[in-house]
């Protein structure tokens, strides 16, 4: 499946959830690219590596297409997460309610001040750096969360691989290196609202 | 220039101030490749769009290129930004200094919660939903951030485009529509986790 697509399939779900939340029982391809901001055509061949094609004047079943969605993205069994940086980034990434309603759980939080360190932050208790790898294999957690600052987030990379994690979503302002069977995804909030400055600055003409 | 070339100036530009910070005056290529995680063939033909090619044995004059993408960007004039939703991602995203460092100021809060309401965060005070119009534009805010739920994202999104907004960056788990003169860039963190376990699923052979 190509990667785009699998990128796209938790927005089909999040409408596909919404859908059920309102009662609704089939839905069209129309209605759900539109709720999830893609084209009807984008939307019936990212579903058609699915083996969905939907039923022509009928549309798709929501409850069986949305199964059909958790099980390709492995959501059928929980996932364990663990978030290393427990600033304010990770203290609001910590009590995100949306993982759970999602199917992942906090398992473990990690943070270098010791001012952090032993508090409790959305009913877990924050331990040390030395303590990651136990935390990471003790609670069998697949995914790292960094929420550190820069200059620390490559060796909390490399300390989260080592202790097993297989996928990792990092906030840290700067590329990090994985080894090949680790799955890297990157979010860098600043990179995001530079990228909007540059169609303000052609709009307004300002800052050029 | 492809948007695709857009999206990756940002990661140029870090690797660059990082370098700066170092003392280095020139780059390679492959250097500035490596640091950004891009093949030095993209990163070369990223950097032809701007007219910059870097000279045979020498390499790129750091300091020039990072003006180059910064007046690309949009970054020389001070981007004014208003949040709204100062719930957990909201407050940590007032706080964030990285914004600073990189050209934007946040200059006005909204929330809806009463017990939010007239708190001071990052040194701004928490402004009520029928104050967003008149902060936005007595700001001069060109960019909003909306970190509020899910249910009330899409009303707020139109009010910071009637407010004058022309950049929207949204951190709510659902689709937002926008009027074409508006840009729109979208975080969605639980996505982000739904995509690694894709990758976690067919790794280990668990949930499906």
């Amino acid at each position: 499946m190509p990667t785009a697509t699998v990128a796209r399939l938790p927005g089909y779900l999040r409408v596909l959830h919404g859908l059920t939340a309102d009662g609704v029982v089939t839905t069209s391809s129309e209605e759900l690219a539109a709720g999830a901001g893609v084209t009807p055509a984008q939307l019936r061949k990212d579903l058609s590596f699915l083996g969905s094609y939907g039923r022509r004047g009928v549309g798709y079943d929501v409850l069986h297409l949305s199964e059909q969605i958790s099980v390709v993205l492995g959501l059928t069994t929980q996932r364990r997460v663990v978030i290393v940086g427990i600033g304010n980034l990770g203290h609001a990434l910590a009590s995100y309610s949306v993982f759970a309603e999602r199917g992942f759980a906090v398992v473990g939080l990690v943070d270098a001040d010791p001012a952090v360190v032993g508090t409790t932050v959305g009913g877990l208790v924050v331990q040390p750096p030395a303590a990651l790898h136990d935390v990471v294999s003790g609670s069998d957690a697949t995914i790292g969360i960094i929420a550190t600052p820069a200059a620390v987030a490559q060796d909390v990379c490399d300390e989260l691989v080592a202790a097993g994690v297989v996928g990792i979503l990092t906030f840290a302002p700067r590329a990090l290196r994985v080894p090949p069977h680790v799955d890297l995804r990157a979010v860098d909030v600043a990179s995001e609202l530079q990228i909007l400055a540059f169609h303000d600055r052609r709009r307004t003409g300002t800052g050029a």
